[in-house]
């Protein structure tokens, strides 16, 4: 997606470690009109009628999520990534490792909101290796729902997240794959 | 809200210990065709021509965040609640007790994208004791910005939070406040 691209050319900056940053207008501050852009490139991806149910995981992914949901006249669920006490009943659950922290995480979606009718679209913001995804793809599979896709906005190709989901034959879409940085190169 | 008050009533649930919970609609699982109404309400409350930026916390408040942004094309921005190694520079900061999770959290908001001809307005799907909104003003404050009011959906009044900022002076409109539970009783 060019306008994307251009965005994180004009507006991304490479730190030490391979870190890109794009919190300007993806994931602090958010530009919600791009992200619009964006939900509507997704519906050349993936087929939206179908879909009754877009999942993210909090936090950052909620913006684009939710941008998407409204935009297809979905609900959007996000997976809670701590226990907390206004979570009751049955959940489904899925172990992490996110590298932003450096921790293990427990993705949460309580049963009551997904369930095995449900065709499920997965997006995020920002893919790098993939653990977020594999363990919404995860939660997906314990609720025994189907997975019709996965859109990400920004995926750091290098990092290998987003092949390997594509090897295990995942409808995955990024709109733009960054193959290396300084200077940032994409897949074509 | 004649429609935000009905969907509480018919969908939410009360929990011991006062906890009202709309995780079906507002804060796990999202109504986003909701959301959107909300955001219309907001219109008849606050100055949305003069509105620069959206201002939230992490996490459930981005999706209504985000929503309100977008039906006002303005940008979101969300606060964060834990220093991650991806916000580097300077950061605008202000602890809080989370209730929720039974703990100090710190908010952070990098300097670089909030700044004093900014003009703020505050939105949270939920607010019970008000530590997020406060968290958040002191925020606006540090930047030297302008906070044109704040936007919440459902406020439980019986907590306090809320007056404490109608006292301070603060343009707050919650679209559901709910002053009792077992059974729900609305503020008229």
């Amino acid at each position: 997606m060019q306008e994307l691209k251009d965005r994180i050319v004009k507006e991304g900056k490479v730190l030490p470690g391979g870190i890109i940053k794009v919190d300007g207008f993806l994931n602090h501050r958010v530009d919600t009109e791009l992200l619009d852009h964006i939900a509507a490139e997704f519906g050349k991806c993936f087929d939206m009628d179908a879909v009754t149910v877009v999942l993210t995981a909090e936090a950052s992914g909620i913006a684009l999520a939710s941008i998407v949901a409204q935009h297809y006249h979905k609900p959007m669920l996000f997976a809670k990534k701590a226990k907390s006490d206004n979570i009751e009943g049955g959940l489904y659950q899925s172990e992490i490792f996110s590298y932003t922290y450096k921790k293990k995480v427990t993705l949460l979606v309580s049963k009551e909101w997904l369930h095995a009718e449900d065709k499920v679209l997965v997006v995020d913001d920002f893919m790098a290796n993939g653990e977020a995804m594999r363990g919404l793809c995860d939660i997906v599979e314990q609720a025994g729902a189907e997975l019709m896709g996965i859109g990400c906005a920004v995926e750091k190709g290098f990092q290998g997240g987003g092949d390997r989901l594509r090897e295990a034959g995942v409808n995955i879409h990024s709109l733009a794959v960054i193959d290396a940085v300084d200077p940032i190169v994409f897949r074509e």
